[in-house]
């Protein structure tokens, strides 16, 4: 099952990419695990969890006895010994939420944290991480920071797919260059792009000027359902249908859907 | 002269406030450091900096030369001895960029920085951010990257005002109200709140039902002016007067500017 990486510019829309493509994959009968990498998340909001299956997700970073349990040191003991291969197989089915067929599980803030962070929680994640892409039973949706510096070359090369989102604008064009160039450079075999906020043919036009060349996997116009729902606190696969068609319609041309029909409400 | 962050969610819009802020206050007559500290900058595209100005600009982050002279060991040498008071006093002037009155520095990506991060680069960095907030002549607006989890507790203390921009939805409502815990935690003084992208009284009665109590500066609202000085690549103060002037309303109300008036386009 496939194992995708959703980037781009903050706000251009990944984690409403990723909450509507993880219950397209859902629906279409996939163990989905959806994957909020974003140190403040809302991948949750997006799938619309109910607050009370919102209450019981803790970021995997802040379960401190897990940590030390699995690692020998504690969150922030950055100078102690400790395991660099900890055991995690058993987490996902352990700290994930389930809501609609799909499995939350958010990963948290680690103070110092980059591609060469060597600390406790870090070490975690990254096993994590690893062992999630590694699984073939099961569809994995990464929704990350904004580019792809946190994934390391060993885990983008579990990637199967990357999906860069941008909007109409030179700002999320130049950020998803950026995130483009990484992305090459560390190996990751297929990437899309998705245009988000589209309001006509003239915003296409632009974006499909900008792409340096790569195709645009598809896209979706700007949708005052997603302000609402994200107002509402629902789940914006129920809440805009349109929405939801179009990244079925992606998941479809990008080769993450083989079936013949998969219904979308 | 005042010290600003301007905080929240990505894409709600911090980087348009705080490319707008600069130019206002730099038309009221004030010499302003706008600093970009997302790993994404696009704050001189916001700020209009024409393509041959932009290619001066390096991140500091990535001035290997610099960092050595200046700490004693080169970025990524996180292992060796480097002085932790580096000479940056110089830094402002000869490495930030100046178009219409604002002078832009970019931070640049520090793989590993946390708020305990120890390297040359953060090193510099963070030396830099204190003396530029400790500069009594010349205002300072520091774009951060979602909340002030970067800053440290002896930086957050020279912040004057801290500006934490929402958009209808709960979920940069909710990103807020952590950077507002965590703002209070640091002991910044004054924090602001100012809605973007409102579509109208609806939206803005939603805000201010969801600001746990807090009042709301100002509001500026859904504006394609925004969008299409984004695909153009012009300054937004000189795209959308009418942003420009709400900013400045937002400016005059939060006790930034106290002169009687302050020309608008």
């Amino acid at each position: 099952m496939p194992k995708i990486a959703v980037a781009g510019k903050g706000g251009v829309g990944k984690t409403t990419f990723s909450g509507v493509l993880a219950r397209v994959l859902a629906a279409a009968g996939e163990k989905v695990y959806a994957i909020d990498a974003d140190p403040n998340p809302t991948l949750g909001q997006v799938l619309g969890f109910p607050e009370e299956l919102m209450a019981q997700v803790v970021p995997i970073v802040q379960m401190a006895d897990l940590i030390e349990e699995r690692t020998g040191a504690r969150p922030g003991e950055s100078g102690a010994y400790f395991r660099l291969n900890p055991r995690v197989d058993d987490i996902p089915e352990r700290f994930s939420v389930a809501y609609q067929g799909v499995h939350l599980l958010e990963m948290g803030t680690v103070k110092g944290a980059g591609a060469g962070c060597v600390c406790p929680e870090n070490t975690i994640l990254r096993a994590l991480v690893t062992h999630l892409l590694l699984r073939e039973r099961e569809t994995v949706i990464m929704d990350m920071v904004a580019g792809v510096e946190h994934l390391g070359r060993g885990t983008a090369a579990a990637v199967d797919a990357m999906y860069v989102v941008v909007e109409p604008g030179q700002r999320s064009l130049g950020v998803a260059a950026d995130i483009v160039r990484l992305a090459d450079e560390l190996g990751i075999p297929a990437l899309w792009m998705v245009a988000n906020k589209v309001r006509g043919e003239q915003d296409l036009d632009f974006i499909r000027g900008h792409l340096g060349g790569r195709k645009l996997a598809g896209w979706l116009p700007r949708d005052d359902h997603v302000v609402e729902a994200d107002m509402q606190g629902r789940a914006l696969y129920d809440a805009a249908p349109e929405l939801a068609r179009r990244v079925e319609a992606i998941a479809r041309e990008t080769g993450l859907i083989h079936e013949p029909s998969v219904p979308v409400p």
